[in-house]
């Protein structure tokens, strides 16, 4: 017998792969007029903040996939609540290039406090949805298989209770400095690629 | 030995994950030229239509991809017809985006009684589409399993029947009044989010 | 253990999946400076060749995913020519959006007949390497199953060895009548999409 | 149990789907004016650059596949390192359109020179990260499988050994000659096209 949230899978890994390349679509090819009257280095140049914002975005969502896959390793039964949360998330993931591109046309530029915030707020929604989901999973065991590993889902859980609280302390930080609350931001991404027996620091697996 | 319809529902999948994320495709970055003449709010805020579209389109192809899940639940079977069933389905899945942009676009504006007849209409299509699906695989028990949930699937049979008709019934509703018509779209949409059983409020599963 | 082709057809499915869809992203979505000057019904009656070339580029890629999986039901085993020839079929596939829609926008003008031509040239081309792979695949059974059904199979490569030389009609066609070459194009999906026994006439399966 | 590298796979396949079938974006379709304006042949025959960007970057992201698919028939359990360092891998892959295209179009022009070091740089770092993965994955038999065919790993640990030096000259080259350059760098892909243990001339398989 599958899993039974092998489709779940399927389709979620169908709409990461597509958010993941979204921003590779920003970059602009030198056509030809272009590539007669300006040099090609300069063309290529001063795309940077599109090639910082492809990086960024896909990092994050790379990140969050891993995050999915890591989940869904102990979510071994589906109904339709969790494909309703699920979908949630897929769409928080896919909504995550347009302000990751819009932090990187502003980096250094007047409104990078506002591009900031809407870029941090983006993963407070995203942390919040992945707790509901994980949370509604796990409640009574509801969703997880007959041999589900209980220590490593309460690592899990622990870690995860941190996302919202530290997103929306790096959104309130965007207020009083953008560079400050980027650095959170990425630290965050660190703590959630990393597996959470490490992350939380208890102990090693056996 | 693999279920007959595995490669049918890995296709579907990947189109359903590409129709779902193409409205984010409209919403336009601002560039190098908007950040040094227009506050990023007012960039951000006069997109609005384009973020209802996008999450419009997101949810009720979401909701789309429940039900297809729903009904290849019970599918286990493959022919050619079902596959160009499925084909068909797939071509109005996909063709959703565009008339809820269309519809996005025009919220308010002169013309949204012709917006709220098209992006009806092509549910309208979708309803019969789902429902010639359905009942081509049902009938004699043509592709379910030998083990059919035969309760569930004379739900799903019950709620489905009322598809065409209440969409056809928003549809001409959108000629009379464009709010009405679009409040029974997005009832239809929760009606058809929530399992069967419940929905034809019969009782719940064991 | 898995099927070895599992991963091909999973790729291949994406990328199916991309190409039958990609028409979609020609459809212009009316935006604010439209809304406000043209009629929605003319901005959306005025995209018609657009429509034309995504139902016809749906159509015939949807033929092609069902060929496609027609023939991994009995290709069991992978080796590298394999893989090399699938490549090719999907490069043929991902390419067939662009010449459908050049001959949408240049039905009825001047220049259809050279339209016309590259379409069916596309398909020369496509229904070559389908023979090619397939042949390569059933030669001694070299990558069938040892329950391989030879008559299905022995209908299928019947059935395949009139692409190329039909298609190579319609190409030569459409420089005497670009009607009756689209004609006999149609006809050939038609023709592909049903079953190979039913498609050669022999008889019907047991 | 399903093979724990599934998911990786799958989500690997989906992103390659879409890097390979990204520069079919970049054709463009002839619209109403340019139809009334300029002959079909003109408007086809002018995107030359576009066709052998799109045909080259197809190939070599086939190509990459046909390794990805090599090395996790290998790679049989996976972790956290393993995931990073496919994201990784993925990052390269989405990447490699983008230097192709602008390849592509600088092709006799004054700046091929920069472009040609920009193509094979990338190739650069995706060979490393090919390796880096590859060696991760192997050392102390660390992912493979219980049943791992020592001989077949060697032979691949080998040829990819080859594989940064080698595109490195291919950089360095392009500063010299473009044409030897990108001649180098096609002969690459066709020792990374066909099997290891026939690239590196070694034996046949049993």
């Amino acid at each position: 017998m599958d899993k039974e949230t092998a489709r779940i899978e399927a389709f979620s890994d169908g709409v990461f792969a597509i958010a993941i390349t979204l921003l590779v679509l920003e970059l602009k090819i030198p056509h030809e007029d272009d590539v007669a009257h300006v040099a090609l280095s300069t063309l290529l140049l001063r795309q940077w903040p599109d090639y910082v914002s492809f990086v960024i975005s896909f990092t994050f969502i790379g990140i969050m996939w891993i995050n999915h896959h890591r989940l869904f390793n102990h979510i071994k039964r589906a109904d339709n609540t969790l494909m309703i949360l699920n979908l949630l998330l897929l769409m928080g993931v896919t909504a995550v290039p347009f302000p990751t591109a819009v932090l990187g046309q502003h980096l250094g530029h007047y409104d990078d406090r506002l591009a900031a915030m809407v870029y941090n707020g983006t993963y407070v929604v995203i942390a919040i949805v992945f707790n509901v989901l994980w949370r509604y999973a796990v409640r009574n065991g509801r969703l997880l298989g007959r041999d589900a590993d209980l220590e490593t889902i309460g690592h899990i859980s622990k870690q995860y209770a941190f996302g919202p609280l530290l997103y929306l302390a790096s959104f309130g930080l965007a207020w009083v400095n953008v560079a400050a609350s980027l650095a959170l931001s990425f630290a965050l991404a660190i703590f959630f690629a990393i597996p959470p027996h490490v992350a939380t620091r208890h102990k090693r697996e056996g």
